[in-house]
């Protein structure tokens, strides 16, 4: 992840930049970054990757085992890859902070460099600012949906590949998750971890009683103790003998929670909370998992079943609802004169641009105005230098600070906006009469 | 990729295998991954990621870092991470070949090891082999649809962060994709590297052609224009005018193919092969991209529209019908003993099984039966061992040879088992008699 992975981009990034050098084509391009619509029933989105995308453009290095392997395709000048080999992102970086909320048409991310440099880096700063922002936006979702619940990041296994686990847990933190089962997340981020226990630690013992009496007096915390092996119920009995008896010796081992991962969630955590309850267990918290996705989440809280705490995995590691977005990296300027990509179906606002966001009471967030940036625009403009001459203008924001950040402008939605289903609200995002003229007049001119 | 990251795990498998070694439970275990079901509308899917999957097991060691970090958490015994701090996995793993099609409830990869060893290895041999698996599918999909015309991966910006854009290319390839545009994966697999250009490349210059003359020129190969920036057919016209004037002046840049990225596609490549053909340039191919998927692929062919070539993004490097398999990986036997989870609707086929295949005329899958390992059964048995005492047991076979195994087994599938959509056929897959047989042994005793 921390290490740069200078060929991980498409050919063309490679052999366009080639085509530039050998045309001396090295004026200043700003490409923006952009979703082009939201996924289904979606009112917003979480902008998140920003410091990954960072990480990647100040340490972009070609080693010579990578222009050994390019000079092999045959396809590359010893000049190019002289250049290549000495290459540095040299440009500045505008964009929306991580946990920022964000809707179709709007740059999120503006990079200004010589057109090579720009160009180079679209797949990469595309491939990790579009999964993060895939995974922050629906954990915002769960978020909302939990009601200050906890959440718990349990995806890795799903997760695509290993970056994407360990980014899922970043992203999801972010969107307002409160930790991760993913243990290198704890390393590399400072996430809260947690962790309860599998099937197969019950099923390897002769006796579950006996599972969960070994499981408490070898951890060394409080337990979270898995009781739908067999029988729920049952089990929800086991536990609380166990936790009197630990109760009677004394023990400083205790047990915390018991987690539920199938079968009819809402049924099962009445009837064990019930259970607990009768047994003296009341401060036994219950934790579910198993499929759970911001709709489930909802659900159960709507319904006010008994869960303390969700463990989400896979319909939040790959965003199972919208794995992906319609996120683009293009052209807007080149050589100080506006560009306007036409094709159908996939044209853009052309030009430098910035968003403009009104506030009404309590910071609500009321409308957005996409306009050019050099234009006097009421409200607070969302994209700020973060990076000049190829370097990071301040430290990254904390983690905990970012997601602090998300957390508070999702309570600045509109209610409405928040919704999770079908008849979500949408944030009005107006383009500017000057951007409009602007588009107007270069489809008048190119051809 | 190559590097083995320790803590990619969820933090459970570690404080299990704490609990299993102050419990002193270190018998020999077995766990099976499986797919539960296949998702809507599949009837196969491919098995992919077992190199990686070894990799990751032969190389899997707790440096100085990790156990600090560990320690930090104050979870964990002094004993506990020392006995981490020697890990080596030292066990058995028989699987299916890469690029075997498969189908649900049968294991696809078995591991043997003492517990805490089986257990700890969970999290990542899911990630790994889930993915690719999952990648190999949908790319599969791809080629039963493409019909031997050429197909490319372009899927680098939208898939789940670094290490998915890479190993997607190899699951690609797997499954019957010719080339990719991730230029890593050419690096680490060797898979060939296809490329075109952006529509940035025609809106830096002044006008569409001369950006064609430009590129073309600086391109040393055989290029492939972009033709869709402004107006398709107006841009084929240019295309077609160029390569006459290279041609003329005999030079040894030539073009090979235009790409055609939005709009109505299918009338976009009959226009413009129209007007390829009628100026003279039959040989010019056309490669289509934007949006495509297995469907879109199929539409195309069965219509007869003149492609050349599909550049597919997005929908497979997310496998956006079908992001995620329910795959699992579970204890089927410990200390000699057949297992056997539960849970509502997540019960497991206990004991070390084996997959047979029976085969008809020209090989063509006729079924296949899950049964114990150790019953005689007809047919092929799909798992062979690849890993011995932590040690593959071979040289993992070239990516190429893979590619040619899958696409001859996908061939081997009955016909209404490769369609697409609605309607899809399935290969019946038996549960052996022994197996039912010792499940509801084991219900019976267990409790």
């Amino acid at each position: 992840m921390t290490v740069t992975r200078p060929l991980l981009l498409d050919l063309y990034q490679l052999t366009m930049a080639q085509s530039y050098f050998a045309l001396g084509m090295n004026d200043c391009a700003v490409f923006e970054l952009f979703v082009r619509s939201l996924p289904r029933n979606r009112g917003f989105l979480v902008a998140a990757g920003l410091a990954q995308a960072l990480e990647y453009l100040e340490g972009l290095r070609f080693g010579s085992a990578d222009l050994d392997f390019l000079a092999s395709l045959d396809l590359f000048s010893p000049e190019f890859l002289k250049c290549l080999g000495t290459f540095r992102f040299s440009g500045s970086v505008h964009a929306m902070p991580e946990g920022t909320p964000f809707f179709a048409q709007e740059p999120i991310l503006r990079v200004t460099a010589p057109i090579l440099e720009a160009q180079l880096v679209e797949s990469r700063i595309l491939n990790t600012v579009h999964f993060q922002t895939v995974i922050a936006s629906k954990a915002a979702r769960c978020a909302l949906a939990a009601g200050g619940r906890q959440l718990v990041d349990f995806g890795l296994r799903r997760a695509h590949e290993a970056d994407a686990g360990l980014c899922a847990a970043r992203a999801a933190y972010v969107g307002g998750f409160h930790a991760t089962a993913t243990v290198e997340a704890g390393q590399r981020f400072g996430i809260p971890l947690s962790g309860t226990m599998a099937h197969s630690f019950i099923e390897a013992q002769a006796r579950e009683e006996e599972a969960f009496r070994n499981f408490a007096a070898t951890y060394r915390g409080a337990a979270t103790l898995l009781i739908d092996t067999y029988d729920t119920e049952r089990a929800a009995r086991r536990v609380a003998e166990l936790v009197h008896e630990l109760r009677k010796a004394g023990s400083s081992r205790h047990i915390r929670a018991v987690r539920i991962d199938s079968g009819d969630l809402a049924r099962e955590c009445r009837a064990v909370r019930h259970i607990l309850d009768s047994l003296g267990c009341q401060d036994i918290q219950i934790v579910v998992s198993g499929g759970l996705d911001e709709y489930a989440i909802e659900d159960l809280v709507r319904n006010a079943v008994p869960v303390d705490a969700f463990g989400v995995g896979t319909a939040l590691d790959v965003s199972a609802d919208a794995p992906a977005l319609d996120m683009a990296y293009k052209l807007q300027e080149y050589a100080g004169k506006a560009r306007r990509k036409r094709s159908p179906g996939k044209a853009t606002w052309p030009g430098v641009k910035q968003v403009f966001r009104e506030r009404g009471a309590q910071r609500q967030i009321m409308r957005d105005e996409v306009a050019l940036a050099e234009e006097a625009v009421a409200g607070e403009g969302l994209l700020v230098e973060v990076m000049r001459d190829g370097r990071s203008v301040r430290p990254p924001p904390a983690l905990a600070q970012i997601r602090a950040r998300c957390l508070s402008e999702l309570s600045a939605l509109p209610p409405q906006v928040r919704e999770l289903g079908e008849g979500v609200g949408s944030v009005p995002v107006r383009i500017s009469d000057a951007l409009r003229a602007l588009a107007a007049q270069l489809d008048a001119e190119v051809g």
